[in-house]
């Protein structure tokens, strides 16, 4: 598989789990959070799936086109291990969806965050919230969920809160 | 649309552009010339699909992974516009495939591109040799061919020499 095969891959899997995700929480009134901007390529389809949704992008340096960037009061700029366990007061409900996106590829790097991470997750999910991470979470109360048709294990991790 | 989704359709057409390119260009020695590397997506993908062709990569600066730049006999380095005319030498036989993918998106400057690089296209080429372009060339003595299923015209450009 070349390359250009594997992004293909990646992005349709990416998208498909989004679109699943966003169907999914049809019935859980809060807020999108999302966790590393990047280039705002998913921060725009979620935008376009939910569109009454508040979106909030977690981020520490701003480097998308500005046709992807949310308004001022949407990003929380700064690094989400400082920033999130304190968005209470700028977020208000417990969020519906949390997506990150955050790997670098590094496994010890994933598993450092993960240790981090979870808990502060875990913390900021409605009830009912769902989760989609793209390395695997700690998540006592929360179902692992099966992934979308096509999608193969390990690529994504979907989580449900109880 | 997002633009998760545009990205999506860029690269499938990307790809089966490239797909159709190769398979037309079956009975046509001679090596290929790769304009323009980027992130060394597309070169990765045509090495994979054309093994016994040679490829010869031309950029001006290389910022590929190192998975994907050729080996160093491989790669012309600099401005296209000084070193595509003087390639003879190092690429030997004329070019079966000629794949362009340089725009920035500004139509003036594909304006400016499409004027200078048209007539070194044309001599690189071999008869029956394929050109693709993201941007539109003149290229008196070759077809313009139909895009393959599934392109929007404008997408890219596929040419034949005579
Ligand atoms: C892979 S990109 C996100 C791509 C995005 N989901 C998309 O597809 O368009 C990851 C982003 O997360 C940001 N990031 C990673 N770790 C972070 C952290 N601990 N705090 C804040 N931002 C972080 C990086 O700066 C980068 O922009
Ligand atoms: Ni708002
Ligand atoms: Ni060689």
């Amino acid at each position: 598989m070349s390359r250009l095969d594997s992004m293909i891959n990646r992005l349709v899997a990416q998208r498909s789990i989004l679109d699943h995700a966003a169907a999914l929480i049809a019935g859980v009134p809060g807020p999108v959070l999302e966790l590393g901007l990047g280039n705002g390529r998913t921060f725009d389809h979620l935008r376009e799936k939910l569109p009454d949704r508040e979106i909030f992008v977690f981020e520490r340096k701003i480097t998308a086109s500005p046709r992807s960037i949310p308004d001022s009061d949407h990003v929380i700029l700064g690094e989400i291990r400082d920033t999130l366990p304190f968005c209470g007061p700028r977020v208000g409900a417990a969020a519906a969806l949390i997506h990150a996106d955050l790997s670098n590829g590094d496994p010890t790097d994933d598993l450092s965050r993960r240790s981090w991470l979870s808990p502060m997750v875990a913390d900021r999910a409605a009830p009912g919230a769902v989760v989609v991470s793209g390395h695997a979470l700690d998540l006592p109360g929360f179902d692992e969920l099966p992934l979308p048709e096509g999608i193969r294990p390990g690529r994504y991790y979907l989580y449900r809160k109880q």
